[in-house]
């Protein structure tokens, strides 16, 4: 293990933290909010400190040796790092008084999930705010791909990107759009940077207070799903509500497709099979939706609206709410669960299992079938008429393994607390898969405050599992990690 | 596809599940029960006669070409037909009014799940009562795995037993015990009578009545869990209840230990991997469960018998109970739906996902782990010392994702009636892991009576499917398989 070079990137992405605190600092600054300010200074203090402290002892290490298994030890460690510092101005401005409590919060804000334990956030500062919010728009992209992105820590360590973005970008196999991983990243973010601004605008023209519009649409950007209002997004009017319905979705979209409309590759990217399967998928559940609690609301209009945010709101695994789904029927409740597990498209900023793994995991089950009735034939598993690695496919059925099995643990530890079982379920799905809300006692018009801190930190580290995709945490706790290699 | 040799092989399962009836025939003879006389005597003019058909339209197929895909369908559509004509009893007699209840109630027997649409089962006639509790028995091992122990079918063609063998057997391998597969059924058979009845004589010792005592035993040879009684087991005596979990648990091994043991390899059977995580599940979960619930009944020794007997009932997914584990807490209730998960053994009459599939899901994973990390390092998965096959790794990875898709869909379909999430996800998982009982509107105290056709035609197939271990039924609906070999 490399840990040196572990190390010094970790101090790097402090400060990148510790950069990226400022605009929320300055609100405070700007808004007089004395208590906020403070815990930024000294949260920033404690950054940079640290930062610099991991830089200095790592200063002389060698470059070399940069392996898979570092890419995904750097990638576990330093959002742990970041979201146990991150959080800090929580904890020392004092508007959230449990530490666990301020953990929870931000890494539910950097992995983009927005299950939340305040129980007002409207009394909370301006400059804590839009970091809370602000956090998603971070982790939507992942924090190392924009380091990635903006500086050569490698040089000419190609792996070194490589196993990087591998380990934070989320989807079964990351593609390199351009030959330079670097350049990829840059293309990711700039994408990132224009579509977000493009959902500003058009909030903005729809009325939206300024610092609304800034945070709805980091939210929004990173799936996150973090409002800034009581009550989520349903006293913002109908066309707010809409177009964050169409930038959700947006947001949920493989960012590669985005690229090959740039290119004019049209036919490439509305064939893609991923994409239309996520599409097909928005279409049929909000149709049933729609058919399911059409008694509930007054006009066609208002049913299809909040149906169709929802449907955006699961699927991206956003989490922001316009009406309180809990309500509805238990056949609409069936639909959530299925979305909650079902998620957005590999590629993009939203999480879940993700199409393409369902995609290649009703392939594998195909494929299987088939080979029992005729043991002889060889066949491989396509995509987009492409032949899939067979070891991207075992990878797919050990991820749906480890989903399994972190979901029954998870729903166990956290019963130890006496919730229902739908509770229970839907909290672990609503954390695991990124989304924010679940059903009954954690549904949209309630929040996380009631749990244990114990099932807090189940449910910490199910996040973590989901944004990352489980294997960086799952070996981070490997004892072959940890073993000097041969 | 050979498909006279299959109907054929339907015919001579009919004529052994004609014979099978018998017995209950003859209980309503000698009890004068008038009504369910004449169902079990037109019903058995009925399958004779289809028998008689699908005998005498096939008697000049020839016998060659019989490869898993006939294998598989063979059994599919065995189990079906089976099925829509054993409950005909139920149906003639008018002691089940409605057709779909019947079938339900007769998969639910064979299937040995154990799921009952009846309100009062003491009601219903003792010759009815016998043979549903009979169909467990025969469910358990295997009507095909049956006619293959008693006759010569496929003369000298091994492949014929095998594929009928593999596809009925629990588990994702059939061991060969002895070099000829028709040895193996009859020796497996042999075990499976001698438990039986050593089970009927303790039953006896302590004072069951004799009807009771042979209908208790075979739902506990079969893991089925019909009762004879209206409140299940709960009033039986203490004894009775103990005798009753040591047989679940035993009927819950892969039967191949007990061949083991016969042959005095005690050091092989002790050591088995899957054995030893079946038992250390047992203990840890019986454990936990009498700590979580020591509270509510009075003694200790009351709390043991009833949680070693609920995690007996669960893991050998029998679904007898003695306590109406529904107003359990709800970390009790997360410990029972991940019993409920688990199951039995491979090669047991239990059923479920099977603890060693686990296992090699387990290992699979850690596996991958172990390759991310070490991409260069080729690593076999073995159990028990042996490498396994990575066909049956495939294969249990592709049973993973059917498993899950199932119950996705299943928990969809079925939440149309109304139900909560609980009850609807507890039946699925009862259902379609053959244990019976649920939580919620399933509990142990109420039955499946007020789901919707359109819901129990769903648990059939999930029945059957579980059951079957899933393939044979895809295998039925997959269009590969009706297509003409090229």
């Amino acid at each position: 293990m490399n840990i040196k070079m572990v190390l010094r990137i970790i101090g790097y992405i402090l400060l990148v933290e510790a950069a990226l605190m400022l605009p929320g600092m300055l609100i405070s600054l700007a808004l007089h909010e004395t208590l906020a300010l403070r815990g930024f200074l000294i949260s920033l203090g404690i950054i940079i400190l640290t930062a610099g402290f991991l830089i200095l002892i790592t200063i002389r290490a060698k470059l070399g040796r940069f392996y898979a298994r570092e890419g995904l030890v750097t990638t576990g460690l330093s959002w742990i790092i970041m979201s146990m510092l991150g959080c800090l101005p929580f904890y020392i401005s004092g508007e959230i008084p449990s530490y666990v409590d301020c953990v929870f919060e931000m890494v539910s804000g950097f992995t983009t999930t927005g299950s939340s334990i305040l129980t007002n956030v409207e009394a909370m500062s301006k400059g804590l705010l839009f970091w809370r919010s602000f956090s998603h728009w971070v982790g939507g992209m992942g924090v190392l791909v924009f380091l990635m992105a903006i500086v050569s820590l490698g040089g000419k360590n190609h792996g070194f990107t490589l196993h990087i973005l591998r380990a934070e970008s989320p989807g079964p196999a990351v593609g390199k759009m351009v030959p330079r991983m670097k350049q990829t990243a840059a293309i990711l973010y700039w994408i990132y940077v224009g579509l977000t601004l493009a959902d500003v605008f058009f909030l903005l023209i729809g009325g939206m207070p300024v610092f609304d519009a800034f945070c709805t649409a980091f939210g929004t950007a990173g799936t996150g799903g973090f409002g800034v209002r009581n009550d989520s997004m349903a006293g913002y009017s109908p066309y707010l509500q809409n177009v964050t319905t169409v930038f959700m979705l947006l947001f949920s979209v493989n960012f590669s497709i985005y690229y090959l409309l740039i290119l004019k590759k049209y036919r490439e990217a509305f064939f893609d099979e991923e994409f239309r399967l996520f599409w097909s998928i928005v279409f049929i559940a909000t149709g049933l939706l729609i058919w399911n609690v059409r008694p509930l609301y007054e006009t066609l209009g208002e049913t299809i609206r909040h149906c169709a945010f929802t449907v955006g709101t699961l699927m991206s695994t956003t989490g922001f709410a316009t009406t309180d789904f809990d309500q509805w029927p238990a056949f609409s409740k069936a639909i959530i669960l299925f979305l909650m597990v079902g998620g957005a498209c590999a590629g993009s900023t939203g999480g879940g299992m993700k199409q393409v793994r369902f995609l290649l995991l009703w392939k594998t089950l195909r494929r299987n079938i088939h080979k029992s009735l005729h043991p002889t034939e060889v066949r491989s598993v396509q995509v987009n008429g492409r032949p899939i690695d067979e070891g991207i496919l075992d990878n797919t059925s050990a991820y749906l393994i480890a989903y399994c099995l972190i979901i029954l643990f998870s729903v166990a530890v956290i019963s130890l607390d006496g919730f229902s079982v739908e509770t229970n379920l839907s909290a672990v799905l609503a954390t695991f898969n990124n989304i924010g809300p679940g059903l009954a006692q954690v549904g949209p018009t309630c929040n996380f405050s009631a749990y244990s801190d114990l099932s807090k930190v189940v449910m910490i580290a199910d996040m973590l599992a989901g944004r990352l995709e489980i294997f960086p945490i799952l070996v981070l706790i490997s004892r072959s990690t940890w073993k000097r290699a041969r």
